[in-house]
C-alpha cells in the first residue's frame, strides 16, 4: 500500500510526500507518485506533525457530561465507580472507538491510555488505525499485592499480539492506591521487560502531604526509591512537583504529562510548574485526561488552555511561546511519548491542515495553530501511510456515535 | 420571507419552528409549514439560543497571530498601533467579514464591537446578516475634548440608517485614555439619546492603582460620579472589581463582560470575580476580546475556559455549573446585551446543533455544550429567520478568507 500526496506546504515551501510500507519514503519539492500509488492533492494544506495525547482514559467518553460539576471524590464515588463496576468489553470498545474518532478529528493520532478491559481498547485502536500505549489500571488498595500481580500479568497477556500500533504498559494507578511492595515489583518488571510505566503523580496537594506524612519524602523521591523513576516512566499531572523533584525527574529521564483542563475542571488549585520543569530539563507532554473530567479529548483545544494557564499562573504573557506549547502537544519535548519526526524513513503519521481555513489564513502559523485553530481546520490525517480522516470525515462516524450512546444508555449514563 | 423548520429538539421534546417577518411565528410540537415557506429538516438537532459576544474588536482578525506572545504595551506599540494608523475602510470591512464568518461557525450571532471605521464594520455585519452594537473608540489622551466630541458625532452619524441589525453605541476606550470632562459629556449624551456605553474597565491592576492615585476612588465609583454607570453601560473585563464596586454596578444595573481568554493570554494576573458578582446580582456576559489578543472569536470555546478559570480561581469545582456558564455566554444573564428568548414573537435567532455529533451524543446537554462541543457540532444558524450557516457552511467563505488575508498582507501583517 502506497500513497503520494501532492501540493502540501512545509515551512512555507510546496512539498510532496510519498508513503510506502507505513513510512515516509520521500518528502520534498520533487516527489512524484509511483505506479499503483493512491494519490491525494493536499490543496496547499500545511503538513504538520500530529498531536500526542500523553494521558487519557479513552473509553470514559461514556461518562462525558455526567460529572455534574462535582469535586473529585463525590464524582468518583457517585458517578464513576458504581458504573465502572459493571463495564463490559463492548462498553469499553465503543467508548474507545468514539474516543479515537474524536481524537482524529482534533489531530491526535497517538495516546497513552489507562483503563479497564485494555484488550477492548486495543481492539478499538486497531480498528480505528491509530496508535496507543495501553495499560490496565493497577490497584491493591482493597486487594493484595498477589492480586495486583495477577491483574498486571493478565493485562499484559491481553495486549500481546495486538499489532505494531499498540504498545503495552504497566499502569499503577497512583502512589496512594498501590502499595509500596507492589510499586517495587512493578519497577522490577518494567526494567526486566522494558515496559513503560504510566502513573498519576502529584495531582492534588493532599497526595503530597499524605506521602510526606507516610513516607517522609515527596512523591517523586518515593517513586525513585522504589525504582519506578526512569526514562520509561510517564507521570500524569505533576501539578505539585517541587524544584528538587523536577531536577530528579530530569536526571532520571522520566516524562511529565500535564493535563491543564482536567486540573482546572477538578480545581486541584495549582498549575503544573512548566517554567521550572523547562529550566530543569524535564521532558514534558500534554494530555486531556479522560472525557469524564475534561470533558473533551480535543488536544488542539487544550494546547491553547495549556499556554493560557501557564501565562496566567506566571502573570507573564511571555511565560510560554506558541511554538513551545505546540512542541509539547506534538510530543516533540518528550521522546518517550512516541512522536516521530516528519522525515524520510519515519512512520508516515501526519496532519494536513487547510491553509485557507478562517483561523489559519493570517499571521504566524504557530500562533494560529495554538491560539486560533480548531479541529475544523484539519483536512486529512494520515497514520502509517493510511488516510484515517479524509476531508474532515471519520469513516463510520455515525455508527460509532450511535453505538457508544447506546452503550452509555445501557449503563444508565 | 418565511421558513419552517421541522424535527428540532427543545428540552428533550420534538418541536418545529416557523419564522416569518424575522420573528418566531410558531414554536412547538405541532408546527406545520404554510404555503410558500422555505423548509428545513433539522434532523433531530438541538434548538438552542445563539451566543452573544459581549466584547470584541471584530476587524482585528487582521492582526491574528502577530502578537508574538508579547505583553500588552509592547504588543500595542510595536504590533498594533503602527498598523492601525494606516487602516483603510476595506481593511476593516474584510477583517470584520472574516470575524462574522468565524463567529457564525462557532454559534455567535450578536456582538459588541469597538473599532475604527465603524461604518465599515456595520456594512460587514449587514452583509453577513448578523447583529452588532458598534461604537468607534473614543480617546482624548493625545487630543482635546472638542476633538473627541467630533469623533463621537462622526461615529454616530456613520452608523445612522445602517438597518435594524446595527445598534450604535458610544465607546470611550478607558478611564486612562479619556479625560474626566469627556467621560462626563459621554454620560450626558448617552442619557439624552439613550445610547449604550461600551468601555474597558479594570482590566489591569495598574489601572485601578492609577485611578485611586489620581481620583481617590476606584474605577467603578469614578465612572458613577461622572454619570457613566447606568443600565446602558457595558464594562469590558472587570478583573479587579472589588465587592463595593460590584454592589454599585448591580445597583446601577450596568453589565460586566468578562473576557477570560484575553485576560489569561495577556496575563493580567487576576480573574474576574464571578462568584462575588453573582452574589451581588451583577448582570454578566462573556466576550472574546479581539482576535489580536485571543486569538480566536470562538465563544463556544471560551465558555469552557470561562468555567475552567472560575473553578481554578476558586479552587472549587462547584464554583460555577455548566448551565450557569452557558447562560452567561448566551447573554441570558445580561439583558442589555440584546439576547432574545426562544419564544413566539421574539426575533428568530437560534442555533441548531447536531444531537449526533460525537461530543453531544452522551451526557447532560449543558455539560456537553460547555465542556465538550466545538463549532463543528453546529449544523445551522438562523438570524432574523434567515439561514446564515447551513450544514456548517458560511456562504462565500473562501472569498472572505482570501480577501481578509490579502488586506492583512497589504498592511504588512
Amino acid at each position: 500500500m502506497s500513497l503520494t500526496i501532492a501540493n502540501a506546504r512545509l515551512d512555507g515551501e510546496r512539498v510532496g510526500v510519498r508513503c510506502a510500507d507505513g513510512t515516509i519514503a520521500a518528502l520534498g519539492p520533487d516527489v512524484a507518485p509511483e505506479p499503483g500509488d493512491e494519490k491525494l492533492d493536499a490543496g496547499g494544506a500545511h503538513l504538520l506533525p500530529p498531536l500526542v495525547n500523553g494521558h487519557t482514559h479513552a473509553a470514559m467518553t461514556l461518562f462525558r457530561g455526567s460529572g455534574g460539576d462535582l469535586p473529585l471524590m463525590p464524582w468518583l464515588e457517585r458517578k464513576i465507580w458504581p458504573v465502572e463496576a459493571k463495564l463490559a468489553d463492548e462498553d469499553v470498545y465503543w467508548g474507545a472507538r468514539l474516543a479515537c474518532a474524536e481524537m482524529l478529528r482534533s489531530g491526535t493520532t497517538r495516546f497513552w491510555d489507562m483503563y479497564w478491559q485494555p484488550a477492548a481498547t486495543a481492539r478499538a485502536v486497531s480498528d480505528a488505525g491509530v496508535r496507543a500505549t495501553i495499560g490496565a489500571p493497577l490497584f491493591d488498595l482493597h486487594g493484595s499485592p498477589a492480586q495486583l500481580r495477577e491483574m498486571a500479568q493478565r493485562g499484559l497477556e491481553a495486549l500481546e499480539g495486538c499489532g505494531p500500533r499498540i504498545e503495552p504498559a504497566l499502569a499503577p494507578h497512583a502512589i496512594y492506591t498501590v502499595s509500596e511492595e507492589s510499586l517495587g515489583w512493578i519497577g522490577e518488571l518494567s526494567a526486566e521487560r522494558e515496559l513503560p510505566v504510566h502513573i498519576h503523580l502529584s495531582e492534588t496537594e493532599k497526595e503530597v502531604q499524605d506521602c510526606l506524612a507516610e513516607h517522609g519524602e515527596r512523591p517523586a523521591f518515593y517513586l525513585d526509591r522504589l525504582g519506578l523513576l526512569s526514562e520509561r516512566t510517564v507521570l500524569a499531572h505533576g501539578v505539585w512537583l517541587d524544584p528538587d523533584e523536577l531536577a530528579l525527574i530530569a536526571e532520571r529521564g522520566a516524562t511529565v504529562v500535564t493535563n491543564p483542563v482536567a486540573n482546572m475542571k477538578l480545581a486541584v488549585g495549582g498549575v503544573f510548574p512548566h517554567p521550572a520543569a523547562r529550566s530543569a530539563g524535564v521532558a514534558v507532554g500534554l494530555g486531556t485526561d479522560g472525557a469524564g473530567s475534561n470533558d473533551s479529548l480535543d488536544l488542539l483545544s487544550d494546547v491553547k488552555t495549556f499556554a493560557l494557564v501557564q501565562k496566567h499562573a506566571a502573570a507573564d504573557p511571555t511565560a510560554i511561546a506558541a511554538a513551545e506549547a505546540w512542541a509539547v502537544a506534538t510530543g516533540a519535548r518528550a521522546p518517550r511519548l512516541g512522536a516521530t519526526p516528519l522525515e524520510r524513513g519515519a512512520p508516515a503519521d501526519f496532519l494536513l491542515m487547510r491553509a485557507n481555513s478562517p483561523e489559519l489564513g493570517i499571521g504566524e502559523l504557530m500562533a494560529d495553530l495554538v491560539y486560533a485553530a480548531a479541529g475544523a481546520a484539519i483536512a486529512h490525517v494520515v497514520v502509517g501511510g493510511e488516510v484515517l480522516l479524509r476531508d474532515g470525515e471519520v469513516p463510520e462516524l455515525e455508527e460509532i456515535v450511535a453505538r457508544a450512546a447506546e452503550r452509555a444508555r445501557g449503563l444508565g449514563l
